[in-house]
């Protein structure tokens, strides 16, 4: 069994709206086959992956060393000797030979996106589910895969003329979808205006349905806990990435301040990063969330560590709630036992969002049971990953 | 003013040597020309940059991301109303628009080549040097650059197949160039057989010259400090990099058990990394090095935030002694008055090194005293540079 080819391609993703951050005009994301020479059924064997929204394509660190250092290694070293099959682990240290420690950003996000097709592809080399390959195999994982996995609507994003009526219907749809946490931006606007706009927000939920708040790292000290002691009197489901997200005395400074919910750590591209967090960033193992996500930051491969060092600090893979809106990391969290997963109904089309025919149930979405991450029971994916090589 | 173009190739360093990390033999350096229409005694303006060694070139951020959005930008947004000049910051800015906070890896690189290209522009539409340029207008800045700055000869990689011997004929080169301090990788062997060659080189040292080791973040805590409590016997310049870049905590440990200078920063790719190194790693303003280097974290235009950031906390810049071994670090040293620069005598060519003429005596460089980094004084580099463009 050898990879013969690994294919890449860059979509856009374009859009409108902003957060406290960065515009979404240019945003794009790369999507990755790696073929082998396995024939299952009449078809080719093929894993795809792509990025999460927010770090852009990475065309480049894929053509110029990640996916040349797989396609050159001898192909026995990349396959698993008790199971003969492609193993994401052997992939994984392939592709990062000659790299140096420290520098943990667009790389991570190459990374993560060779990773994510190495799993979907193991996942169809065992004929199972990639949930249930990650709850058997990985020493992350709970045995059993979770059957479905709780999911909040990420949105309420900054649009160019958009007033509070918008924002409002917004909210509604998503909770006519099923999903019964909603999560909107702040820190795009001033502070009244922002109370303003979660107020109009918290207004229309429904008695058990609530809202998340997040400010995308805008803030500095003084603003965030300017922020946080409005925040405190509102019943919210969490206020996230309030400081730059290397910042973690700032962090440790709002969590000193807030009594609610923290939420952090999608712009954490490593364990090294994510271990820091935990080490300096004053978090509360009893509530606080974890939203690192395995295809910005060396995949799941990298994950499983991360998770490892999460339990060495007694926390509970429970608290991690990971960014990205994507099928992997659904997988992740149903195979892991993790505390469930982003959604961004509508947007980051067609990367985000589930496979046809799961419905949100009262915040909770199925999987899809077939063979890998279920990518292809996407119909508005399935052309997409066509283009770059069908194993259908 | 304007700019009408910015060009990039991408050049190899590749070398069989190796440190405890990673090998070299696919190493390559971007770089770039930014072209204006300005023109000076009949030559076209251009200010020329390049990454340093270790990170690889960086042709699809470039061309994907920071390129595009820097000739996107309305001319007169990226001119200093004051002079009348292209000015550095507001390229960067530009250049890092829609970019998330944290993930500061190969981002920080790209951003750094555009940057040093940037400075060099600044000086020569100034008429002067670039040391003097940053003494003068950086908040950084000592008022009138230093005319010669300290370098030390960084070296002693493991080859294939290179006994002791050759590593002290190594060594005795760079004491006949003018060199006082030298500098050899360690963690590419056992302890006793690093301790072996290290004893080697201090036995040919002359009074006065020093050594120092660097182990590229290879050990973790516990070879770390088994490595500290062997090297506290000998009288070494310093001790670089235990741990991995990012485990302060590790570092903290070290310096607990090392008596000695320990010297560290050149994987930190951003002012939040080096600021949490502050914060966290247990190093002491007395005796430690910081080698945060501009060319692989943003620039100057982010160093001179760096600096600022470890004045705040009580650092003195004589402390700092950027990796890298290129002319545009040297330039920082001589403006900023920092403590030194690193040098690699005849690797990493045609992009480390001095300017033609200027040599190395007792241990001090002086600078040329052009227009610009005067990186076209340099005759194995101009034939790079006038790939991109002459201006000459």
């Amino acid at each position: 069994m050898k990879i013969v080819d690994i294919r890449h391609i860059t979509v856009p993703i374009q859009s409108d709206m902003a957060n406290a951050f960065i515009n979404f005009s240019k945003m794009d994301v790369s999507v990755l086959a790696i073929v082998t020479d396995e024939v299952r059924d009449g078809r080719t064997v093929i894993g795809y992956g792509f990025n999460s929204n927010g770090r852009y394509a990475q065309p480049g660190i894929l053509s110029h060393r990640i996916i040349p250092r797989v396609l050159d290694s001898e192909p026995d070293t990349l396959v698993d000797p008790e199971t003969g099959h492609l193993d994401p682990g052997l992939i994984w240290t392939a592709s990062m030979r000659d790299e140096k420690p420290g520098g943990h950003g667009d790389r991570a996000v190459a990374v993560g996106i060779l990773d994510m097709a190495s799993w979907d592809l193991a996942a169809k080399l065992a004929g199972i589910s990639v949930q249930q390959l990650i709850a058997e195999r990985s020493p992350a994982g709970i045995g059993t895969a979770n059957k479905k996995v709780w999911v909040y609507a990420a949105g309420g994003y900054y649009y160019p003329d958009r007033g509070i009526d918008a924002l409002q219907d917004e909210m509604k749809r998503y909770l006519a979808m099923g999903y019964r946490t909603v999560k909107m931006k702040i820190g795009g606007a001033s502070l009244a205006d922002d109370i303003r706009r979660i107020e109009a927000v918290l207004s229309i939920l429904p008695d058990g349905a609530t809202l998340a708040v997040d400010a995308n790292g805008r803030f500095d000290t003084e603003q965030a806990v300017e922020y946080a002691r409005a925040l405190e009197q509102l019943p919210l489901h969490w206020y996230e990435e309030p400081t730059d997200p290397l910042d973690y005395e700032a962090l440790g400074i709002v969590a000193e301040n807030y009594t609610g919910v923290l939420a952090t750590g999608e712009n954490l591209l490593s364990r090294h990063e994510a271990t820091n967090l935990i080490r300096y960033g004053g978090l509360r193992s009893d509530r606080d969330v974890l939203q690192m996500d395995s295809a910005l930051s060396y995949g799941f491969t990298e994950y499983q560590r991360t998770l490892s060092m999460l339990t060495g600090y007694g926390w509970d893979a429970a608290r991690c709630v990971p960014h990205g809106g994507h099928q992997f990391n659904l997988a992740i969290a149903a195979g892991c036992g993790l505390g469930g997963s982003e959604s961004y109904p509508g947007i980051f089309e067609p990367f985000g969002g589930f496979a046809d025919g799961d419905e949100v149930q009262d915040g909770f979405i199925t999987l899809p049971d077939v063979p890998g991450i279920g990518l292809e029971e996407k119909s508005s994916l399935a052309p997409v990953l066509a283009q770059l090589g069908n194993s259908n």
